[in-house]
């Protein structure tokens, strides 16, 4: 095999983020074989903040466009504003690196414990196509007469028909890889009308090309409701920006929670770089003790593996994982490194 | 005691709406005794607008204005333009009438079965006030280059002080009528941070009239997780008009299902009647065949008959329905009428 250097930036961040990532790189180093990451570290989050209030410098936007993919823990801390780093450090990350495709599988694995009575693995085997550039999340909006009886603030939902299609192109190619083809709309069509309209003829027009495809559509309430009685309704579902980010954190709780759900920021045309991250917050609470649960990072790894065109690598992480998780329920309590250790060990055994 | 008459609006609407409005109109007069019910139908919904185009004339409004409540079956059909009838005929009478508290209870009843694991009667007992009449429901918005590759489609979420504090304030009056003394506010202001700020601030500010009060601030994505995984963490819950839609479907999903969930349009200034109506929609698949489980509508006449002041016939109405849930599971399938009936003689029993 031919050896293959690639160019990561790694961005600890803040919380539980810096421990999970290093158990993340632990198993990405044990699966590399030929393979060798050039490592660059940013020291991205809250300290940077408190020491410099930078939250993401242009120089550093720069340096990050020319990696060719990302790993980040998480950002976030209470003694930082709420939207500071979220808003100028995560999101801007994802709308400047344009990545539209927000991919999150959600699927239960062998031996994980769902809090849904009765459901079993081949219930819950879904992939959400999040759009991660535009709806709701644009920053567009503001406010006015800020603390006074008469305050006015907005947020709006920016939707384009260049955003959707792509998005919805990309759902579908998704759907077209499973077997079971089936591709649901997640809006709110009824009431956001003009945003759900125009995801609905995109749908319909681009759905032209896939016969192969069925396709539905849900509102996004009744969604949250099938995900909890239903899960097995779902395949692929594409969804906007909010819907996306609401639906899948119940997709994680159904799955066996936020410890493993994984996810990846995706610029399907490779324009800058992707980047990949587990659905979890940095969770200040238990931050530094050795309690985080690295599986959402190391299957955001498996999933950057698969980015890059490492599928074999990225399969053996996913069977470390099952593997580790089917044996779980017998274990004690592990700390962060130890089952960053146990899941390394499987993929170089 | 003296007798009363009331004035109310009953608006079957469409698919199960007329059935199951019929169970409920049957408990409200078992109920009743010396309260009298002045009744007035309105045909709105569906067949009106195929009819005549119209969804909510203005003289209809005005004649509801004149009412003392409304009862409301569901809207909405897919022989109509998704949004045509929620926009323009629920939507409309919600924010015509000054609907800002739309209140829906989340409560398991002793004998129901819920989807998730080893959760108990206890664990599921929250009230989920919802803002009713801004955020992202206020219609403001629009469609650029429609059906272009340069379509732009705006939706615009807007929010005031005067709107905010007036749901926030009932919110801590709901909470101080409860045991547990607990506001929790939803939202995701570490994005829609002009927003999520403005409902911080006047969180805090009315919060500090109310010290026996604890509040607590959960992002609506971890909520919903939480409402799967630790539904005990809820009393009173506070949030916008969006995510007070979608978590209530969860809500639902989770004390056992839509068939369940009642709600309350609530015009507490009580300058325009205020409307019940049970939270699913109008199933048109299964309208006309008795098997739609009018339990949501009845335990919606509950909260009208408390809103008109009628407590003691509220909590007659809500232990007949908890009487016939605890039964149920030994009961085969029932008609709705076979349901309103039993719940009916319960109440006059
Ligand atoms: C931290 C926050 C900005 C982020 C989001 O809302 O997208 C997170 O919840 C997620 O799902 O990745
Ligand atoms: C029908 C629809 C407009 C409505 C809403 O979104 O409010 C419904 O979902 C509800 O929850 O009452």
């Amino acid at each position: 095999m031919v050896s293959r250097s690639i160019r990561l930036a790694v961005i600890p961040g803040d919380g539980i983020g810096p421990e999970v990532v290093a158990e993340g790189l632990k198993v990405l180093d044990a699966v590399s074989g030929d393979l060798t990451f050039e490592q660059t570290s940013y020291d991205l989050g809250a300290a940077r903040w408190h020491r410099t209030g930078e939250t993401l410098p242009d120089s550093v936007l720069a340096e990050l466009r020319e990696q060719e993919v990302i790993l980040l823990g998480a950002v976030g801390d209470p003694s930082v504003p709420s939207g500071t780093l979220e808003r100028g450090l995560l999101l801007r990350t994802r709308f400047e690196l344009d990545h539209y495709v927000n991919l999150r599988p959600v699927k239960l694995f062998p031996g994980v414990q769902t809090p849904l009575a009765g459901v079993t693995t081949d219930d819950i085997d879904m992939v959400v196509v999040r759009e991660g550039t535009e709806g709701p999340y644009t920053g567009v909006g503001g406010v006015l007469r800020k603390g006074t009886a008469h305050e006015v603030a907005t947020q709006e939902s920016v939707n384009t028909a260049y955003g959707v299609e792509r998005v919805i192109r990309y759902a579908f190619e998704v759907a077209a890889s499973r077997p079971r083809k089936k591709l649901t709309l997640v809006h709110k069509d009824n009431v956001l009308t003009f945003a759900g309209d125009l995801y609905q003829r995109v749908l319909k027009r681009v759905g032209a090309e896939y016969p192969q495809i069925s396709t539905d559509y849900v509102h996004v309430d009744a969604a949250t409701m099938f995900f909890v009685n239903q899960p097995q309704r779902f395949d692929v579902v594409v969804t906007d920006n909010l819907f996306g980010d609401i639906i899948t954190d119940i997709g994680a709780a159904i799955a066996g929670g936020i410890g493993l759900a994984a996810s990846g920021n995706v610029n399907p045309d490779r324009t800058a770089p992707s980047m990949f991250e587990p659905v979890h917050g940095s969770a200040p609470d238990i931050a530094g003790q050795g309690k985080a649960d690295p599986t959402a990072t190391i299957l955001s790894v498996a999933m950057l593996l698969d980015h890059i065109g490492e599928g074999d690598a990225a399969r053996r992480v996913e069977q470390a994982v099952s593997d580790d998780l089917a044996e779980r329920a017998g274990l004690g309590a592990r700390s962060t490194s130890q089952v960053g250790d146990a899941i390394a060990k499987r993929v170089s055994g």
